[in-house]
Order: C-alpha cells, then structure tokens, then sequence
C-alpha cells in the first residue's frame, strides 16, 4: 500500500530515487555551475507547532495533526516549498470524512448553524490554493470527500455511469473496465485527483482537441447545497434554460459539494496511429497545429513543445509535435496521413513522444525534488485565439525571462501547447530557475504575478484548466464580466446564505467566511 | 422586396400556391374523407380591435396597429390559429427599434424606471410562446433587434466573427461569404430567425451529432442587463469559474439583451458524401443510428424518419435513415462507408434525402395553409439517453394517439430524429389530424399537455431545441432542479431588479411581472 507524502506531491514510494536525483542535480550544475543546490529534508510533521483545533473531534470528523496538515492546501510549487520550509499558515481546524450523501447533508448543517467554513476537498492537488483555509476568521472544517468513491450504476445502451464524486481516477476506470468502458480523462493529476475535484474546477483531460474539458462528458450533476440538494435531470442534451449543470461546473466549491455525476463514456480504443514532427521553425511549428486543429480531423493528442521543452522533456532540440488519432471503431491512419500533410516544414521523427509521456509522469515527483535543492521550477498555462498567440507568447516570454533574471539572476522559459481549440491554443509555460533556500514562496510570488499581469494583459484567460482558487483570484475578478460576478454572488447568497462555503474563492471578499453570529 | 405575413410564417410570397393548397387537401381527403376542410380566410388586421397602447409613441418606439400585432406572438401552431381566429389576445403596447446599442441601453433604463415591461424579440419565430406578453400586468415594449444587423469583425485567423445579435440566417451567411467562413447554423427557421434569438433559445443548428446546439459556436457573448453590460473574454475556451456565457445561453431574455457575439467559424465544407438508408425494422433503424453516432465518426446529417414520416416527407414507407458526411478539408467518402456498414440490416435508396430537404423547407408553410382548412399539424420534440428511447418512444406515441383519438376522433403521429448524442437520440413528434374550426387552439392545447406530460414522465426534456418560453413553464420548473431554479432567480433579481424582462419565462409566477409601484 502507497504512503501518500505529507508534503509534496504523489506517493512516498514513487518519489525520485537517488540516482534520479543525483543526475537532475548534475543536469542543473551543468548549466548553472554556481548554483546553491544544497539538499533540504522537509521537517518531521510532529515537530511542527500547529494551532490548536477550534473544532471539536466527531464520529465523522478528525482532528489528528497529520490529518489537518495534510489537507491545509494543495500541491503547486508554493504550497510545496511553503511545507518544505515548515511554513504552515492556516489549516483546518478538523477534516471531515462523510461516508454517505447525509452525513455531507449533516455536515453543512452542522457548520451553517455553527458559523463554521467548509471547504469541499477531492484529491488535494490544487495547484492554485482552492482548498487552503486562507484568511478565514470563522473555523473550518475540510471536507473531505474520498469516502464516497463507488461507481454506482452503469448504462451500457448509452454508454454512462453513474459515479460517486470521490472516486480517484485510477479507481473509476478499474470499476469501469469490467464493463468495457472509460472515460478517459486523464489530466496529469490523475492518479491522485477525483472525479468531484475535476468537475469542481473543469479540468482539462485526455483529449487535445474537440473535447477538452470534463465539462464535455458530464450527463447530470448532484450537488449538495445548503439550501437543498440538486439533481439535474439526466439526458444526452438539453435547451430548457441555462444549464443547470454549467453553473457547478467550475464552482470549485462554492456553491455546494457535488456527491455524484452521470458521466458520458466510450469504448476504449483499438485503432491508434501516432507520429511525431519535428520543426526547425516555431512559427511554422504553430502554423501546422492551427492547420490540424482547423481541419477538423480531431487527433487525440497534439502537443507542440518548444525547441526547450522538447530538449528537457523529449531528447530534441527543435520544437516537436506530438500527434496521435485513436479509435474504438475504425482505423486512424488517412486521419494521420492528412494531419501530416498539414504539417508543412515539419520532419517526422521517432521516439519523443515516448520520451514525452515518460517525462510527463515523472515532472511533478522530479519537480518537488528539485525544490529540496532550492530550484523553482514550476508551470502556468492559459488559452487565447490564434490572432492573439504570438503577441501573448512574446509578452509571457518576456516577463517571465524578465521576471526570472530579477528575481533570480536567470531563468529558462518553455513553452507547450496542452489543448489546442480551432479558434486558438491553450500554451502552457514552464520555469527553470534557481531559488534562494528560505525564500523560495516570496520568490515565486513575485514570478507567478508578473507572468499573470502578462498573459491577462495580453488577452489569454488566467486559467484554461487549473480554476481559480485564491491564488489567481485578483486576475479572475478582472477578467470576469462584473454583470456576471454580480449574478453569481447573488447566486452564492441564495445557496450559501450563511457563507460556509469556501469563502475566498471565486465571489469577492466582502462575502468571504460566514456573517458573524 | 418579400412581404411577411402577419398571421402566419414566412414571407407572403413564398405562401403555398393554390396547386400546392388542392394538393394537400386531396391527400388529406384520401386519408380523412369525412373531414371538413372548409377553407378559411385570415381576418383583414384593420378589422381586429386592438387594445390602447399605454406606451406614448417616440422615436424609437412604434404604436402602429399592425407593427404591434405582428410582434404579439411567435409562429407555433397555438400562435397561427389564434391569428387566423382573429384571437388577438395581450399584445404590446410598442415595438421598439434600437438603431445601437446605447438605444437598448435607454430602453431598458427607461422601462426599469416607469414599470414597463421589455420583451427582447429577435425574428418572432419561437414556437413557446416565448415573446408573448401573457399575463403580464404593467404595460409592454417589445424590444426588436432587427436594426442590429451587421457583422462588426472579422478574424480570419481564429476563424472567428462579431455580429450583432439583429441579424437574420441569410444576412449573417452574405456577410461571412466574402471572408470564406460560414457559421452553418440552419435552424429550420433559419431565413426568418436571429443570431440574438439563437443564443437567448439555444437553438440547434445543422450539425446532426457532436455541436448540435449554438452553445458550441459561441465564443464571447455582449449582453445588457439592467444593472450593466456584461462582455465575456474572447478566449477559446477557460476554466476560470463557471462560464458567464452559458448563463445567458438559453436565458430568453430574462436576464439581459444579448447585443453581440464572438462566434466560431468554419471553411465552407467542399467534400461531401451522402447516403439514404431504408430498414424494415424501426427498433433495428434507432440501433443502427445509436451505433453510428457511438462510433465517433460525426455524421453532418444523422436523420432517421419512421415509416410515417418517410412515407409524408420522404416518398418511402419504411424507416429511412439520411446519412451525411461533409468537410472542407479532406475526403469524406471512407467515413461514409463505415457508417453504412454500422447500419446492419438497412438498404442504401436514392432520393429519399432530396425528397426530404425539399419537404423540410416547405412545412411551415403546409402547416399554415392546412390550419386554414381546420387541420391540426405541428410538431414537440425532446431528448432523452438511450437506454430510455423504447420507453419513452412508446409512450409519447401512445399518449399522442390517444389524445388525438379524443379530441380529433382520428390522427397520425410521426417520428424523426433531428440530432443524435452517444448517449442518447432528440426525436422530434409530428401530429396530423382534423380539427374544429373554432375550437383549434383548445384542441391543440389539450394535445399539447398529454405529449408533454408523457414525455416528461418518460424521462425526456422538454426540449432539445425550442426553448421553454411561457407554454414550457409548467414541465420546465418541474425538470429544473429545485435548487438551481432559487439560484436563477436570485441571478435574476440581481440583474434585473425592477423584474421587468420577459417576465413569466423561466423564473416562477412570483417574480413575473414588475413590482407595482
């Protein structure tokens, strides 16, 4: 049985091995020879000094010290050099384990007459601090939903199921498969993040192209709200009103804990075809997604990597496309073909993508290892149309190579398309820089925010498919139309009267943590 | 210049011809030879005894008889027989014509502050009595759009336009073609409907599978309310909290007035490949539909017509199923042979597809012109998974004969399906029977009712595609969960204090109505 480490990301067991380690720190002093790459332990958790609980200890609620660490935030870079440094902040005063729908019912009850926060928790790998008790005056209990992890029901005529919210992804698709189905919705969380947690903040899943989002595969939605609990009603589609389902859909907690989804599913595929190219140019290199993803031809992945992303993560040094069709019913390969053809100035190569998908698994335990030695190394992503794109990348490039020879001397900036839509990709950008032991949180602070100014200056979205918790909050409230923000302030006050629900996140301070009694 | 009719759809000229008329009516003869068919005249407007206008007239705001009769209602059957009943009925008090933005802007400023109630009316051609003001105390503008008729921007790039929310199918399409992109949008309605009432509806377009409603097509949407004008970031898609967008997709006008949006677009498609398919089984039609649109090849055109509705519509007794693939990019024709080796036990037949489109266009007209000769002709739709189809099918048909049998003696139900979804089809209902010249719109009524209790029952929505308006509302609050509907009506109050937006559409009695002052 895995241990699930107390603070970074992923299990005990499948962290970096030495020799790993040991060739990362060597790749590092290569090209950073002056670097400080000391190694840190984290702290012993019973050494650290926690707040005593406000929350008295329940049947169903946990008070224990490495259960509330363990669930005062989720696993960005920041949250792990925070609990590198033994920086612990707020945590939650309990953590609440409901093993059925009531007991989620009598915990809000229980917290709405009490003045007490609730902050809804799947699998804790928020990466923008969507689970951490920030700046809440009243106590908080964290639910945490990982109980309710059943596959409830399954409709092979239509190819559904439905699924409890806390169910991880590798447990949903082993109760899945004996039925010839999946999902496949496979965010680079997967293995450590829920179903509840995906539909919380929409994420972004297997798929390149078409059909990005969980958004696409949700059938109906149960949510338990504080008022009652909502059950949307469950068909393949729908025109009467606005969709009920959209308005939880990214609600990330704030508006009542989702318990079950009805979730559309497929057969899994049988026919795959794959090839990688290889371009001495990244605006032809651009020019060839855009093509593809216009054609209409669907490729299940198709991931360009900038000429440095492909040189750390795929043993290339120009910019590499990672194209790939699949198929439950009929051949892919003319799909391939025609999406080659499109790819003009491109070469086709082989092996990235295989060095790819293994690079891709190992970044998360390779980038917490990495923060032991004081290096920043961390991601951010965004979405923008095609017109926009150079002028954005050139900006986020610039800040953040800007931002990153200021706040640390020097830096390395990649790029990588995750999504592409036929109206414009979603870029995701990487960092590479080294830290200053003890100052590593303020350090990239300063980097996250220059980089944020620079892609919503430029017109990108702060996230395609990390949510907004409380760290994108200030660039979220810009970016929202404030008709809409008033709408759904409204509508939080007519679910959450009492305000319990993850307050910070999404409606705008003046509602954030319970009314006083 | 085309002229369009007051009482009933389309455009005068366009009206069936006295061949046409004698045609229909032998064929009903054949079939109903007991039928009174006595033809009717539409009363002269100038004959019709219109209520005062309460409004004073300006220069935006017209009190012309006719101007205010022809804004009365949308062209569902219940609204043509009225009309040719010379059953009038609340109309408004003024059309309003806004020639920019900021005339909307006023518009709703000034009946926010006087009690006036707004209704946004796009092309009129809701068939839910969706623009109707009924049961409406205070007095009534209705809000035309059609001035606002321009595509404002165009990104070739991104592929991608602003239009404003006036414009009509065929303008919208004239305005794209020089840029070589089409929306593809085509509603049935498409030549009398617009963009603004395709967002506010969530109309469903061309696409059989896949993006079948508006929805999809949206990019950013331009809305104002009364407390403000909302602009959603134009991004291609984002993870940023619950999208603003699709609040106002399917609002119908009680939130806001949607002026402009960003909308996807494509190549005009220059492959194609088509296909009718006759089975002699209908339980063995529906599975080969199921299996093709689960076999992710995205037919443009996925239509199945049970044996009555290919034997109106298409000149075949038998389940048909009209198959079509298009694309701008690459070869269609392997796509098409899959699919029809999906449709196990079906036979390849020639024209049945033609014969179809001709009769798709030309049946508002029919419906009009038989309604003058007292028969009852219209259409319901929904959609449901399909593991529920059988069920729901057999009790819609069953619930529909039935009625008929008891308010008509006689009747004919069809079937077809007009879009389809892995999990599960959107069949669309037509009724054929004899009416009493008279007593149409209760006949109607009460057919109305049952079919929409049966479906409902049979756990469909109440609409795929034709929105809720005032004649949903009682199975719409009934499928809407309870908890999103105190949300939507909190969102309501927020941006629409003085409730003075269509009110009686989609958020309960209570708020209908501006609050007496």
């Amino acid at each position: 049985m895995a241990t699930r480490s107390w603070w970074g990301w992923g299990n005990v067991e499948d962290a970096v091995t030495p020799a790993e380690r040991q060739q990362l720190v060597d790749r590092v002093r290569a090209v950073l020879p002056d670097a400080d790459l000391t190694f840190h332990e984290p702290p012993d958790p019973a050494d650290l000094d926690l707040p005593p609980s406000r929350v008295p200890p329940s049947d169903l609620c946990s008070t224990d010290p490495v259960d509330r660490l363990t669930h005062a935030r989720g696993q960005a870079y920041r949250d792990v050099v925070r609990n590198l440094a033994g920086d612990i902040g707020p945590i939650p005063d309990a953590v609440a384990r409901p093993r059925t729908e009531q007991d989620v019912v009598d915990v809000l009850d229980h917290c709405g007459s009490n003045g007490i926060a609730v902050i809804p928790f799947g699998g804790g790998t928020s990466v923008v601090g969507g689970v951490e008790p920030r700046d809440i005056d009243a106590p908080v209990v964290t639910l945490d939903l990982r109980n309710l992890d059943r596959v409830l029901e399954v409709d092979p005529t239509s190819r559904a199921a439905r699924v409890q919210a806390g169910v991880l992804g590798p447990e949903l698709e082993a109760q899945l498969k004996p039925h010839g189905l999946t999902l496949r919705h496979f965010p680079q969380s997967f293995e450590f993040s829920t179903l509840g947690g995906w539909l919380a903040t929409r994420a972004g899943g297997h798929y390149a192209t078409a059909t990005t989002h969980i958004d696409d595969f949700t059938e109906s939605l149960r949510v338990v709200t504080p008022v009652g609990t909502s059950e949307s009603l469950r068909v393949p589609a729908s025109g009467a009103g606005p969709s009920p389902d959209r308005l939880f859909l990214g609600s990330e907690g704030t508006l009542g804990v989702i318990t079950e989804a009805w979730l559309r599913l497929e057969a899994p595929p049988v026919h795959r075809a794959g090839a990688s190219v290889r371009f001495a140019d990244w605006g032809q290199a651009v020019e060839a997604v855009r093509a593809v993803v216009q054609s209409g031809l669907r490729p299940a992945n198709c991931r360009l990597l900038d000429p440095a992303e492909a040189f750390l993560n795929a043993g290339s040094s120009r910019s590499v496309l990672v194209l790939a069709f699949e198929s439950a019913d009929h051949p892919v390969d003319a799909q391939l073909a025609r999406a080659l053809e499109l790819c003009a100035g491109g070469e086709v190569v082989e092996g990235a993508a295989r060095r790819w998908r293994a690079s891709f698994l190992r970044m998360p335990y390779q980038r917490d290892a990495m923060a032991q030695h004081a290096m920043i190394t961390e991601t951010f992503e965004t979405a923008c149309t095609w017109d926009r794109f150079a002028q954005l990348h050139a900006a986020v490039t610039e800040a953040a190579t800007a931002v990153l020879r200021q706040v640390c001397g020097v830096g390395i900036v990649t790029c990588r398309f995750t999504h592409v839509h036929p109206d414009g990709p979603a870029p995701y950008y990487g960092i590479y820089a080294p830290g200053r032991w003890g100052s590593l949180r303020q350090q990239w602070d300063e980097i996250k925010a220059a980089v944020s100014e620079a892609l919503s200056g430029a017109g990108g979205t702060i996230t395609h498919h990390h949510a907004v918790g409380r760290d994108h909050m200030p660039w979220y409230t810009r970016q929202r139309p404030d008709v809409f923000g008033t709408a759904l302030a409204a509508a939080k006050a007519a679910l959450d009267p009492a305000g319990v629900l993850n307050p910070g996140v999404l409606t705008t301070r003046s509602s954030a943590g319970p009314a006083p009694r």
